[in-house]
């Protein structure tokens, strides 16, 4: 079994109204040193091991269906898990 | 300015409903050897780099904001950035 995690995000030209929104809630808590926020998606994916054409299975799954091309970006870090 | 990388997730006891819609999904595009998928929410919040409880402070704002303690349970690393 291979575990894969992936992160999406908005990309940096994107306004975080979430992000923002959360910030705000934190300094209501009297956190004032909080400069900004920026939330994304986290997956862990576990993969067969007969799985061969891994990368890019990632990358069709990440451009068709957990990011959106537009307006996020992804990476992903492959971690053997037995 | 200090980054901080927060990761929310399900506790493993909790089924990931949406998770199993993105594996079902996954499976639609043929990729038949996914074996599950779990879903959380994933944070970069900067902080002044002068605040100076900082882990307790994180450790606040995911207890009483980012994650819900009855059923998610979150990690962080701290990345000094400048």
């Amino acid at each position: 079994m291979i575990l894969v995690k992936v992160y999406v995000t908005l990309k940096d030209s994107v306004v975080d109204v979430q992000g923002e929104a959360v910030k705000d809630a934190i300094h209501s808590m009297n956190y004032k040193d909080v400069l900004d926020v920026r939330i994304g998606k986290y997956f862990e994916i576990k993969f067969d091991d007969r799985s061969n054409n891994l990368k890019s299975e990632i990358d069709s799954i990440c451009d068709d269906l957990l990011a959106n091309p537009n307006i996020e970006s992804y990476r992903y870090e492959i971690v053997e898990a037995n």
